[in-house]
């Protein structure tokens, strides 16, 4: 192995350690471990898996941002709506939406700036709670939907090695939470490059059943 | 963290390290990381666990043992008897029968001895071939089968690291494998304590049809 194959990989295995052995949440070693497994050339692998629909091509040259999103707005839209459900999703965990704040030049930085501001829509659109299994499961989603994305495999990895460490009566829910993130992901449209914000006043159901997100 | 806490997760991470970055098959990290995460209190809770069923409860009472299996012998049986099929799963992989080697005098050196000798039987059952995926369905299904065992659901996430960091392009057939083995193990009946000698004679498909074993 070249001098600094191996240095990446000592790299990538001590963030990784610290991922295992700090609490969860810990974004700043989730940043530093995505930017060490999806690479340059892993990145635009991922840009060229998604450009073989036509969405996800049309989304590389249009690149949509969700731009500001008004919570206290959408928590008026009706209660079974996209819109209400994320912002309602968004106030009761304590969260504000992530407008990109990297600038989005080319194909790789609309990659992470889209990916990063609709995590929690696809937390919503998949039913995926913000517990443990909840973000297995978003994880496992994305494995089966981002392929050849790296980062997620490894977040997924390390929270099932937290389990077997320190919390192993958590392996049923968090191994039934993985199945189905995967079997769904597979099943799934393409959620990459969806202009969330014009389907803010449809129903969760009907997004979910067009999207062939079905829940076992 | 007491500080023999902390001793003993550092030795389970570092042993964990050694078998993501060394070739697939290091035995010698295996049986460490067995020996260091399912520790004395584990292993009790493990027979706690594999007692509730009667079938259990009795493979501890009885403690049965494959004894010496002679390949040869079991390879003139028809064809689609477990006898036949194990062997040839043997004999085509260049395996030997683990007969086993440690005493057995208590509940945990039978299920550690149990477990070691009927692991290829496990493949054959199961359907799971001696490939990274295969391997990986079958921890899976282990996982499913043993809790709270906290060994396999350990090398089930090395396994996906070393995916994550070296071969990204098995990670489709890696998680199906790990997928198929979960759901597998949930839905069988438990293959703990069967005595497997009793049922080479027996056509494969009716072992496993009499296990709930369905291929999906």
């Amino acid at each position: 192995m070249a001098a600094t194959q191996q240095t990446q990989e000592t790299a990538i295995l001590d963030c990784f350690l610290e991922l295992v052995t700090s609490p969860y949440g810990n974004f700043t070693a989730i940043n530093k471990l995505a930017y060490l497994l999806n690479d340059p050339a892993t990145l635009q692998k991922i840009v060229a898996a998604l450009s073989l629909t036509p969405q996800g091509k049309q989304a590389f040259i249009d690149r949509p941002l969700l731009g500001q999103v008004d919570l206290q707005h959408l928590h008026q839209l009706p209660t079974e709506t996209l819109g209400y459900l994320y912002a309602d999703h968004m106030i009761r965990n304590g969260l504000t939406p992530l407008s990109a704040n990297t600038q989005v030049n080319d194909s790789i930085t609309y990659l992470q700036a889209h990916i990063s501001e609709t995590h929690d829509i696809w937390h919503v659109v998949t039913g995926a709670d913000t517990d443990k299994s909840g973000e297995v499961q978003l994880e496992a989603f994305y494995v089966a939907q981002l392929y050849p994305d790296r980062l997620f495999l490894a977040l997924l990895t390390k929270n099932l090695l937290k389990t077997a460490l320190y919390e192993i009566e958590l392996c049923e829910q968090i191994m039934d939470a993985l199945t189905q993130g995967w079997m769904m992901g597979r099943q799934a449209k393409p959620l990459f490059g969806i202009q969330w914000n014009q389907l803010w006043e449809t129903p969760l159901e009907d997004v979910q059943t067009s999207l062939c997100i079905i829940k076992r």
